[in-house]
């Protein structure tokens, strides 16, 4: 299994569009085949601060959201609406509990 | 290293004093040797529905931070301001990237 946590800055003017765009990414991603679990959360100190908090089967599940025409679209309007790069990590889990 | 993602429902006649207790919980717990992280979000779709999402170096460290006075009275005085039981999932990571 795999967990991403996926971090946003969106700036301030752009927080309307901004979550219009991850509610589409979110109902898509989360009928994907390979997902488990893909939700958008904001930091509570820290307004505008987002993380993506994903659970994947495998790498094939991850591959294919990286591919998929949501994800790429996602990706591409959200890109201009935020104050930095997305910092995405990548955890490989052996257990859970 | 370990990750939790602990989610608590609080009841929102009780978030303020919610958010009061998570400040002082996050500021001890970040300043505990084997903390990576520990960071409170909201869910942007679910209001007063939280998640912390905290990095451990080890067990070790998780164990001391469950018997820290810190923890110990923000799990007791949180516990009432609460929907339904927090839910804490752990993992154990083997790679990260």
């Amino acid at each position: 299994m795999l967990i991403i946590h996926a971090f946003l800055k969106v700036t301030p003017e752009h927080r309307t569009t901004f979550l219009e765009l991850a509610e589409q990414v979110v109902k898509h991603t989360q009928a994907e085949p390979g997902n488990i679990s893909y939700q958008l959360f904001e930091h509570t100190g820290q307004a505008n601060t987002f993380v993506m908090l994903e659970e994947w089967q495998d790498e094939h599940a991850l591959k294919q959201h990286g591919e998929s025409a949501h994800f790429q679209e996602f990706i591409r309007k959200a890109k201009p609406l935020l104050v930095e790069p997305l910092q995405a990590r990548k955890y490989e889990v052996i257990a859970q509990s």
